[in-house]
């Protein structure tokens, strides 16, 4: 039986063209005579589901709709994708929960914040692309964080994404029972990625790994939420912990995004810019402008590294 | 120590006129210079919240923007709170993470998806009500589930919030230690709302317990997702002993509200209608008018309760 499993798991990598396939880790789904993606408000039934997105190669996902729709149309511009005054419309507009755009190879989604609003995304996103029959499609998050020990505005490229006790771990409770998924990356995608940011000499940026929270303010050590029950040193205690096993930012959707790309054979990074030094402080309270400036840091980097991909850098 | 802190929180509870306080549970906010209530776009230097906020008797929160939306205004037609053609801007339009509507003395607040989601939201908005030196305020979320043994439709008022075990319990990670909360509602509040169900004499609703889980597919036993590791007959079994646990519907939300509330002295339930019978199947497929007639329930329910109390009903 371990056999023919890893056997059969081969046989979906790779098409006869020898192009990686995004497989599921669900026999159930390719039985279904309808898949409704409810959370995009799309279907296999009334969406031709290869026509509008079988030419996808590059994913990017971010927690802000806004921020996804400001990306593809610089993605659009800057690699010459789409034509002047081209609209983007939100593929997903019969719903709220999430919102899709998609330029020739790039599909750009909103998931949220935190891990289960992502995880239902990913979920139905990673069907999207099988039943599109995509191939060698690669998927990029590109968000906010808080930095640890690191200059606000600095980029982050995770090496590895580890839980609230520092372990590259994902914990889910499946049917009552605790499951625990690993939490790799791509390695030669941070490096690829590293030397994007190289080319582009625009802002400092770093690999390490990245902390991925339930919370963002007692599970983040904050000490300016409605609850906290710690003090300024238990808290900075646990950031330089945090600093010494390696990590340089905090968000919360990383383990997730890492642990379910993996198991369905998609190439996975995490790009974030960090809004502040959580050593130095919690609240984010820098100018509108300085912020909006950081957060198109990640946008340019991936932007540059698709554009390389496609000769077009 | 202990009969200091416990009369300090005595003490904040009312005021002189005997009204019950929106209270933290941290010391740090009281000393801060400036509250910058950041996925809101709000802080306490830029915004006069008790100008803007001191009124607010009723919150009600649920995931999506545009259904928080529709409440407010039939909240304001229904009750008469608002005038023909009046106009309900989001008040938290500087960002697009939560959407918030007012009415008079009801509010009305978006919280995305999931326990991190709606976590972030409850941080700043207990803040924004102390802030606003708000008073007895009552608070519910009213949102989609997945019922457990009902018929489509049901509306379930939660006796009980508890975990992916069945246990009523909140467990998070604080500074990298497991800290448990209780997932207490005001038992009150739950047969006033079932009589307000009784007076409309609309649709089913039952009191029940409601599983709040960290996954949408897998966490709740789905056949239907990208990954998926058990069987039909394991899921069932999963689903039956939650019923025989008193669970009546599965949604991602209550167990964390249910435990911020209750620590800061907020009045709090939960009311969500069921959008299908687990026991029967995954995929939410019922047409878009029949989803959208029930997720109206939650809402009627809700508003019928706020008339109520307000002598409007």
């Amino acid at each position: 039986m371990a056999l023919k499993g890893a056997g059969a798991e081969e046989k979906e990598l790779e098409n006869h063209q020898g192009e990686r396939l995004v497989r599921l880790s669900n026999p159930n789904v390719a039985a279904m005579q309808e898949d409704v993606l409810y959370h995009f408000s799309l279907s296999t039934s009334s969406h031709d589901l290869p026509a509008m997105f079988g030419d996808v190669k590059f994913v990017c996902v971010g927690g802000s709709s806004s921020r996804m729709l400001t990306f593809i149309k610089y993605v659009a511009t800057e690699l010459g994708l789409g034509r002047t005054g081209d609209e983007y419309p939100n593929i997903c507009s019969g719903t709220d929960r999430y919102a899709m755009y998609k330029v020739g190879p790039v599909l750009s989604v909103s998931h949220g914040m935190g891990i289960p609003s992502i995880a239902i995304m990913l979920h139905e996103l990673i069907k999207l692309l099988y039943h599109a029959r995509c191939t060698d499609v690669t998927i990029i998050r590109i968000g906010t964080s808080g930095g640890i020990g690191l200059e606000p505005g600095s980029v982050v490229i995770t090496r590895q994404a580890v839980d609230a006790c520092f372990k590259p771990e994902f914990e889910q409770i499946i049917l009552g029972k605790r499951v625990v998924r690993s939490t790799d990356l791509d390695e030669g995608l941070v490096q690829e990625l590293l030397r994007c940011s190289g080319d582009l000499s625009e802002f400092a940026t770093v690999v390490g790994n990245t902390m991925c929270t339930l919370d963002f303010y007692e599970g983040q050590g904050r000490l300016d939420g409605a609850l906290c029950s710690y003090t300024e040193k238990d808290k900075q205690d646990y950031l330089r912990a945090a600093h010494a096993a390696g990590i340089r930012n905090i968000e919360m959707e990383s383990s997730v995004f890492a642990a379910m790309c993996s198991a369905c054979g998609l190439r996975a990074a995490v790009v974030c810019v960090t809004l502040l030094d959580r050593l130095k402080g919690d609240q984010i309270s820098s100018p509108h402008e300085v912020l909006a400036e950081y957060q198109q840091r990640p946008q340019r980097l991936v932007g540059h590294f698709i554009g390389k991909s496609l000769g077009r850098a």
